[in-house]
């Protein structure tokens, strides 16, 4: 299935953490910045997530603020 | 000021399109793998966002979904 | 790729305006409910969306409200 | 109230989990598709939410994505 | 209908800006600070939203960010 | 760093409850209305949040609906 949004980073998973309905996902990318990600419990159990995984980070442009 | 925002991943303006309200803002990532934001054109504008500029892509972690 | 987005709703694109930067897309579910999504219109353009084509709504679930 | 949210999906309360600080509740839409919320336990208790209940997923626009 | 979203900020529109798909609300909050929000410009048009009018502005918590 | 989102609401820390891998922090805001924020405990932690303390509420503007 393709999907509408735009942004799906490439990474490895450095760290996941479960605690009561949520997940905590942290995604390594190749130049070494990370991206952290809540997800719920059931979402990272029915990807069967494991620290080292290679994943994406998908991320809709309209939740993408900018800094400068 | 320091923001919760936990995912601040820098890179270079790519590009900038601004119609209408909004504004599409592409995001270059040092390992060569682009984000895409959409704000609003008065929020382009506040920052004069131009071609070349450092950046930070800034993303709420609750806003990040994993794909595998 | 599988998506931790617990949310995939299956239904027929009713109605799809694009303006600008954006596209408003409207699904048709089976029980005749229907949700509007707002993406990109590169988005919409890349998934070469057409009146009648069978989609998923996908949204993540810290997205959705409950009304009572 | 009117709201401008545009999606409002009405269903029933198929299941309610409460864990700390957050709510998980599944909406079954009258076409047997569901639809999984993510709330805070306070405003899952302020509506008194129970399995069986009426109620309707409320997603602004902005939130929805499409698949193909 | 009770919501869930924990967040309505009751303020007047201070002004209101309509262009292609999308619609720009400011509304103005008795303290003096403002917010802004961006919805569909169908949805400012079923509202019938005009300057003046007494509003709420409704954010659902996962929306919001801390900064210090 | 500035930042796209345009939504900076200063107020007061007026509660603050950690559980899990999330936080609910509850500000306080000049006209004694008040804003809910769920942040993770890694972020509230990393502000050591407090009672009492001065902060923004920041929400970008796509995530503010309006009710009337």
């Amino acid at each position: 299935m393709e999907m509408s949004a735009r942004n799906r980073l490439k990474g490895t998973v450095k760290s996941l953490k479960e605690d009561g309905l949520m997940a905590q996902v942290t995604v390594e990318l190749p130049d070494g910045q990370s991206i952290t990600s809540i997800i719920t419990r059931d979402a990272a159990q029915a990807l069967s997530l494991q620290q080292g995984d290679t994943v994406y980070a998908i991320i809709k442009s309209t939740e993408v603020m900018i800094g400068k």
